[in-house]
């Protein structure tokens, strides 16, 4: 399995497909064949392991692979199929497809008298998978809501202004889990309003290797010269609060993760959804008071309806603290 | 001066004056005699030291005394004139007479030709005056603000409904901090909205040892049947938000501590008017949006305005978060 791993991660940690890699066995455990997933369009580890082979040649033998093989028709046919056709006599895997359409796998081989073992390095086969897997198990990517305020949890003065804050270290900590992001939403009356870049910098300015794409959601017009135009990636526009739509068209697009930046009127939309998977709130020692709230209406009419979250982590960054929260799962 | 601020400590550690004691010797360091302060109206240590010689017996000694002889005529005359008139040789003080009136005893025994030092064991003087030095150097109590709110800054839901946001361990830490203030200051709106008792409690609902002052602010009309008339202390009113006179007031009456817990109008006035020493921050994981917010409008119209804080520290009690924040001093 460990092997499997390695190859595993010859493949692209982007886009809709995940890395796999696979390692065939006769009975004496010598290693008959390998392969691993090129991404999207090109064939699933173990077709690729047993491609090498001449027919007969995989009969009987054990199949090692790091996640457990697809029971779907997509551009490839059902790895499942292939190893049953293939005569396999065993198939051991690391992670439990979690996939709506593609999962199955295991139980049509056992069906099939294939002798089937899961689980097997399970901590390192999710780890490799990663962000794929999240977004699998959820259906959509998942959806990390950041913002900043002060303790009193304003996100800008009476007038609109906001520079700065927090301090250079927070906002360097979310330029870098912006390029680690797949994607960065705003709505359109931050576009207007602030005009962010949306790209991730350096304490320089100048960008990150990781970019992550612009989805701006909302109906206002935006003029040619927002600086959101000029991003690396084309921007993404929605037009409305169709939250489900819009998550599902990022998803069939290969965004995996979603980070939202804002404003009050998208964070409060995605929260009162309960779409909302980590918080990450950076709080400034300072205090606002007025009208602009970091967060608007959630829909929580009386204490019991609030939501309940819990602490994951607190952090100082300079002068500021940043709290990682998530949905309390009691 | 170890000696003195052992008998400084049998002073009481409550009411308009401080802790001080006096210990006076020889030419060869014997002690010939020893005093304290007993509280207003009774003798000051110096004096209560000089008290036990003989006419002529003080003649060249050295006074050692853990706070600045005083130079006022109170209830008492003032300290550094009966040092001179009985002709001792040399004053050594710890801590410096922060009071508007009371201070320059050691200018005026300089003056007269005595020999003054002052600062030693500086730290254990101050610990030992505690909240008097510091009522007495601000001119006024000491101002804490306590608030608890969700991490977006509301302290209630729509509804107005609010029990509980914080757990029960952030709870016991402001009853045990309510227990070692001289008062808690709330609003009236507090009062109607929420009928607190404004005790300090244990966990089992019981009364601490220690009970702060209960202060109400406002000029709406209390029900007689309002929890505050039944405290232990019985209430102090004040019908407006006179803040410099209301503190004059309380500082008279030897407050030299005021815990303000509420509500946004009592709160946001008292920062407005740039009179809070320290803040307590009660956040708790949870989200509520709304117009509830802990705090209101504070007169911040640009973000250069706004009122920056230092965080002092950062502390978990059970699932809450507790900032402990002061304005900041550059």
């Amino acid at each position: 399995m460990r092997r499997a791993l390695e190859l595993a991660a010859r493949g692209p940690d982007t886009g809709v497909n995940p890395r796999v890699g696979c390692v065939i066995l006769n009975a004496n455990g010598e290693t008959l064949a390998e392969g691993w997933h090129r991404g999207a369009g090109s064939r699933h580890a173990e077709v690729d392991a047993l491609s090498q082979l001449a027919p007969g040649l995989s009969r009987g033998s054990t199949v090692v692979v790091t996640l457990e093989p697809c029971n779907h028709v997509g551009r490839t046919g059902p790895c499942a199929v292939a190893l049953i056709d293939a005569g396999v006599a065993r198939v051991i895997y690391s992670v439990t497809d979690p996939g709506e359409h593609s999962c199955g796998g295991a139980k049509r081989l056992h069906t099939a008298g294939i002798a089937v073992e899961g689980g097997l390095l399970a901590d390192d086969g999710e780890t490799l998978l990663g962000d794929w897997l999240v977004a699998a198990r959820l259906g959509r990517p998942f959806i990390t809501l950041k913002w900043a305020s002060s303790l009193d949890g304003r996100a800008a003065a009476f007038d609109g202004s906001s520079r700065w804050i927090t301090g250079a270290t927070a906002r360097l900590d979310v330029h870098r889990r912006r390029a680690a992001s797949d994607s960065i939403l705003v709505g359109t009356g931050t576009v207007l309003a602030d005009d962010p870049a949306l790209t991730a910098r350096d304490f320089a300015g100048d960008l990150l290797a990781g970019q992550p794409i612009p989805v701006v959601v909302g109906r206002r017009t935006l003029p040619a010269s927002a600086a959101v135009f000029a991003h690396p990636h084309p921007p993404l526009f929605f037009d409305g609060l169709d939250l489900p739509g819009l998550l599902a068209d990022l998803h069939k697009r290969a965004v995996r993760t979603v980070f939202i930046e804002g404003g009050p009127t998208v964070a409060s939309a995605f929260v009162a959804a309960g779409l909302v998977d980590e918080y990450l709130i950076y709080l400034a020692p300072t205090l606002i008071g007025g009208p602009r709230l970091a967060l608007g209406d959630i829909g929580v009419e009386t204490i019991g309806e609030q939501r309940r979250l819990s602490i994951h982590s607190l952090h100082r960054l300079g002068d500021d603290i940043l709290i990682v929260a998530r949905p309390q799962t009691t």
